[in-house]
């Protein structure tokens, strides 16, 4: 069986603006790649109700799972709840079990539960929550869709209770191999050796290091034996390599 | 007139099995800020023919310009120039111009010009050049669609030749106040101040240092004299920030 695919929507005008270097995607990629569920698309839009909406729509659509980032907070800005329950047709409102966590969290802290506060609370439908053990307001799931913070720790602490509950399917591993020759001088027999492995995939990725010009070659693949054996022919056809 | 609209097409495996963390869009994304650009979407697919030809062809379509990052060098897994040549239903081959700049550059290096590399002379029917004053092998335009290579200083080059060849707009300028308060105390402050001032984007970023929370309050406009008002009401509701 293939293993299911993903796609991440991440939420933020200060991403498309430059301000901030988003490296949530990132952090979620190589999570993926360990559970084995094939990640196909990363997508950054800005906070827009109709962008948003439409985005859900097509990503949760044309994938097994869809992870988005940013927009759940208390501020006017934080509209992907919204948006998210739009896109499944969803009602949204404040919800009991949501509310009963943020009210828990803020009075261990002596923090008041102001009403912009109870805004993290609206939870669309039928929607399962996702834990958030740093700063109280949960994200969500609805059927497909996994809702999550922006802010990193928060987002890794939500994908950490998240992952165990989706099916994966067998991890993608990978082998790395360093020429520290330019990638142009050993194309064709990487071209070749490619073509003989059609169930691994071999990339190419040159650098320059002091000067000198060098190339990793990547070989990645679910199955072991098959990684194994590509290997091994990238290794005898390129002994020169470490 | 409003500014003009683009979006980024990142391409390649590595950034979506968490191999590498991308780091061009980030990079191009602040330059199109400063050029007057709107960048309404980011995009990251892996180097597959049809993936990458009918993401070329829904944003190329959907935005006035179209930025793309890697798969043009010499090896196997290098595809772009051949899947936008084809979402743009071009022909694609050795170009004499190309190939003459890639002789010239082997020939000062001493450097032997093999068939993989005449490969990076590839270029579709039609298309303008970008120059790589780095490693030679050039970039292109072809349409409203820039096609430039992934390693970062090669591609952060290729921009700053493209970019003055673009027609750009007003410059987003942006403001900051920082808060020691967490986002949702400020929340409805926040949301009647970006109520009353519709032409300035207001995003609020909450943060965690030394166990402290705070918040950024980042105001964004194209227009200077509607930003300054904007940030002088911010200022007068919490005269507390910096």
């Amino acid at each position: 069986m293939p293993n299911p695919t993903a796609a991440i929507l991440i939420i933020g005008d200060e991403i498309l603006t430059g301000r901030t270097r988003e490296g949530n995607a990132h952090f979620l990629a190589g999570e993926l790649a360990r559970a084995g569920i094939d990640l196909r698309q990363i997508r950054v839009i800005g906070d827009d109700h109709a962008t948003i909406t439409a985005a859900v729509r097509e990503l949760a659509g044309g994938h097994d799972q869809l992870f988005t980032s940013g927009g759940i907070g208390p501020t006017h800005d934080d509209i992907t709840a919204d948006a998210v329950a739009a896109a499944f047709g969803r009602a949204i409102d404040v919800r009991e079990d949501a509310r009963a966590i943020l009210a828990a969290h803020y009075a261990a802290r002596g923090v008041e539960f102001t009403p912009a506060r109870m805004r993290m609370a609206r939870i669309p439908e039928g929607a399962a929550l996702i834990d958030n053990p740093v700063s109280g307001a949960p994200g969500f799931s609805v059927e497909n869709c996994h809702v999550m913070a922006g802010v990193p720790n928060i987002f890794q602490a939500m994908v950490a209770g998240l992952l165990p509950r989706l099916t994966g399917g067998a991890p993608l591993e990978s082998r790395t191999w360093q020429l520290m020759v330019a990638e142009a001088a050993i194309a064709d027999q990487l071209g070749a050796l490619a073509s003989a492995h059609p169930e691994v995939s071999m990339g190419s990725y040159p650098f320059v290091t002091e000067g000198q010009y060098g190339t990793n070659l990547v070989a990645r693949a679910t199955d072991p034996a098959a990684l194994n054996a590509a290997f091994a022919a990238l290794q005898a056809a390129f002994p020169e390599g470490k």
